[in-house]
């Protein structure tokens, strides 16, 4: 095992510094390296909705740190309500306004410290996770990844990368590939960086490839993150991941859900009652400002989708895990 | 109906002109329309590699004329294996290849006439093909297809398609959705653009989100074509088609592939002896140019997924249609 996976100081998605809100611009990586700094509510409102930060945790920490500015404006409701509708589908950033206004009459200060725990805790939550997951998995088995649920994605190691990151280290995962996320390119661009940043090899896929290499044998287990489970072990997560899970199980593979309990949502019942985020068209219609379709053409661009908890083997989260969940044992472990 | 589709006289992807072959620059499409000349059976050659020209029918044709060719320059032999060596999987290239070679003794004129005939055979396939498989859809559909199997692929209206330019014009189809089909967009740019062309409105999806769109119930069928269709029924196709027929089966959908007999392969026992062609990694690395995923990481780039049998609904050639294909109902059609 790589000790230094046991404390983690890599690659940061955000920071506080000078009373601003700093966050790393996930539009542009890997190939420049840019902080976008926010210094009222409504500047991190708009960097959520823009995918400057993204990544469920990531989002709930960015809002968190929204609410410690909008406590210093005068206009504190109304930025809750902006930071609160700016994206809909990952819970964790109701999970931490909800956090955040319970404690908004100590003052500012008790914010920061507020937000800090949020962060503190996702950071812990990963190295659970991480571990945890890592033991499940089978000696020399290959997985796929969707998406990026790394250190851009939360606070440290990340849910399924951090899961990943432990599972190379440990001698247990011998091949890893990752669908390249259409249309943010989320795979291609962020996951592939940060695993060649911690030399780990990544083979890239086109996400409508996922199938033919688990025919291939290549893989054992597909290995994703969530943005919202809900109280049946529904998942809500990047679009693509149901359709990995649904050939992963045709073809006898496993699905490991990876997601810290704030994005756990207990009080939606099921996958249909989750709020499916649909975005601008033009996110594929064009490329890096190059049109690609022709004028006049549309496109369908929701971006997450619904994985039946039929379809998943094993959840994991920092409470423990849950096999092949459903109502009765998420209630178990998460209560009502 | 709209009659116009009885007779054939849209987009073509090459035409034979002062004794060479021009083939409509498919890379660039749609926002540059730009042709290039082959006057040399290594000009198709190369020309079929690049994608200039692609669609396994169209690359039959291309073959053949380019036979024509390779008959008027000194190394026939050498130049009827750089062609049948062009690309792997669409089993065409290596039908019309045959079919060349077969009336080579007869001179450069006879080879001229046969290229015509496979050209104008392909036609009027594909208008058989159309009619039928539009007559297989339920009123008030919606469809989702993928790749480019139209004009652009064929001689005529294409082949999946075609079927649904008939579909359409029968009121038939409510509903196109198309999938964008990584890496090489053929969806967005030839498919969409095909479709605008003739005013059918198309939605582009990304191709990881055909799962929720079926789940969504905006489609009933999947409508495809096929590079080879092995002697159990087995069928190459572009990548991705594998799981959207897996979907399609979870959702209680159907899928259809429709394909000429030239592409039907009895002497290929299954998918698993169809060669897949591996591309460069390149394609899913960079766009336009542009790197996307950081330097270091790789790709695999398979083009071509196995969609097993058992999966197809229905398989529409011109020489009729399969139900529910398997060897023996193929062996009945197509012989042995």
């Amino acid at each position: 095992m790589n000790n230094s996976l046991n404390r983690y100081d890599g690659l940061r998605a955000f920071r506080w510094e000078n009373d601003a809100l700093e966050l790393l611009d996930q539009r542009r990586l890997p190939h420049t390296v840019d902080w976008v700094r926010c210094h009222t509510a409504k500047d991190v409102a708009e960097a959520i909705r823009d995918l400057v930060v993204r990544g469920a945790p990531a989002i709930g920490i960015a809002a968190a740190y929204g609410t410690v500015l909008a406590s210093r404006g005068s206009h504190f409701e109304d930025d809750v309500l902006l930071l609160r509708a700016a994206r809909p589908t990952a819970v964790n950033l109701m999970w931490a306004m909800d956090r955040m206004v319970a404690v908004a009459d100590s003052g500012s200060d008790r914010l920061l410290v507020e937000a800090r725990t949020i962060e503190q805790e996702d950071l812990a939550a990963n190295q659970c996770m991480s571990k945890w997951g890592a033991e499940r998995l089978d000696r020399g088995c290959g997985v796929l990844t969707h998406c990026n649920t790394g250190s851009l994605a939360t606070a440290g190691l990340g849910t399924a990368l951090g899961v990943i990151r432990y599972g190379y280290a440990a001698g247990k995962i011998q091949r890893v590939f990752a669908g390249e996320t259409r249309p943010w390119l989320q795979g291609a661009r962020l996951t592939a960086w940060e695993l060649s940043e911690d030399g780990i090899p990544v083979q890239l896929i086109a996400d409508a490839a996922a199938a033919h290499l688990m025919h291939s044998g290549q893989v054992q287990w597909v290995v994703v993150g969530a943005d919202r489970i809900a109280a049946n072990g529904d998942v809500a997560n990047k679009i693509g991941t149901y359709a990995l899970a649904l050939a992963a199980r045709h073809h006898g593979l496993r699905t490991m859900v990876v997601a810290a309990s704030s994005s756990i949502d207990m009080r939606t019942l099921d996958g249909e009652a989750i709020p499916i985020e649909l975005r601008d068209p033009e996110e594929l219609l064009s490329f890096a400002g190059q049109a690609v379709a022709p004028t006049g053409v549309t496109a369908w661009n929701p971006v997450f989708d619904i994985t039946p908890a039929e379809l998943v083997d094993v959840l994991v989260t920092e409470k423990g895990l849950v096999e092949h969940p459903n109502r009765a044992r998420m209630h178990d472990l998460f209560g009502a």
